[in-house]
């Protein structure tokens, strides 16, 4: 962009908005114009939710979800089952399985998969205090809600490894057809699960 | 997104988020969750980017362009040529042509085209204001820059007949092949304007 065309400060919000995700030079150009153009109704308060998230948003010291408070309002919820821990990749994995209501369970973010190629190692992972946890009395199972890659699953199976010291029951999420899927265009590995993990009609 | 996932404050950023073009509801999410996850070096400048824009960003009161003052950097320039006009449906029209240096004339932001079926006629477009520009004895020339759509050109015709009795010349960019294009995947009409239009070698 050349200097002579917009201001510094518009250019910053061109810049700022071009490192998000999903966003890249040209389509953060034609935000910034919308944003510019909305600036009571868009702008403001973009730059308002900014700054409170800024301030607010903190990582929960028990389970690594992302919330206004710690511990994050999942651990803090009395409702919530203690004797079960759902063990997710990242909190973008939190945030879909409450989205879908899929447990009543509590949650623990890993932070990432083991990656040795790229140098992520357990120690790079919140595995240990996973552990700690898993060792409390009232803890019975660990639910490894991992992806379904293969960095996820062999993750899965250290985990299972690193947790049978434990005594706590040991899950994964199933694997099938998605529900709404058409067989035709599922993968083999899919289908073949599938098959095996039928159920009585 | 339940309640209990997110704090507020969270929540509203992700709703300020969803609102950019481009951007809709998941990506918002896993865009927010990127900002928050590397807060000082996306969130904070984000936050601090949206809101210097929103104080600093004026709309030219001469062309209508989006800058940090006003007159704009385009309009204020002694070295831009103030026998030309380019007349450009939106503020991004006139940021592309400044990326690509393709003029050093002045500019005018229509702020979109005419579209009767919208409701969008004369009145709702800086059309005056461009008349008033063109009547001015420094201006020779209009270069109408508008979209090759339908809308486009229609506005073009209109601002033609308006402009008739300014004496300026009235002038529209070239139809033709666009560079580095290939000839298979271009339009019939494209191709056939090129060809009116061909030049020697």
């Amino acid at each position: 962009m050349a200097a002579s065309t917009v201001g510094p400060e518009i250019e910053k919000l061109i810049q700022a908005l071009s490192r998000l995700p999903g966003l890249g030079p040209r389509s953060a150009r034609r935000a910034a114009l919308v944003l510019i153009k909305k600036k009571e109704t868009l702008l403001v308060p973009l730059a308002n939710a900014a700054r409170e998230a800024a301030e607010a948003a903190k990582v929960c010291s028990v389970c690594g979800n992302i919330d206004s408070r710690d511990p994050c309002s999942v651990c803090a919820d009395p409702a919530r089952d203690p004797s079960t821990i759902v063990v997710v990749e990242d909190v973008g994995d939190l945030w879909a399985l409450e989205r879908a209501a899929a447990t009543k369970a509590r949650y623990h973010v890993l932070g990432g998969v083991l990656a040795p190629l790229d140098g992520i190692g357990p120690d790079d992972l919140a595995i240990d205090s996973l552990l700690g946890r898993a060792a409390a009395p009232e803890v019975t199972e660990i639910i490894l809600a991992v992806n379904a890659t293969v960095e996820g699953q062999t993750t899965a199976h250290y985990l299972t490894d690193e947790l049978a010291s434990c005594h706590v029951k040991v899950t994964r999420l199933a694997h099938g057809v998605p529900v709404g899927g058409e067989l035709d265009y599922l993968d083999d590995g899919t289908l073949a699960a599938a098959m095996r993990a039928r159920t009585a009609f």
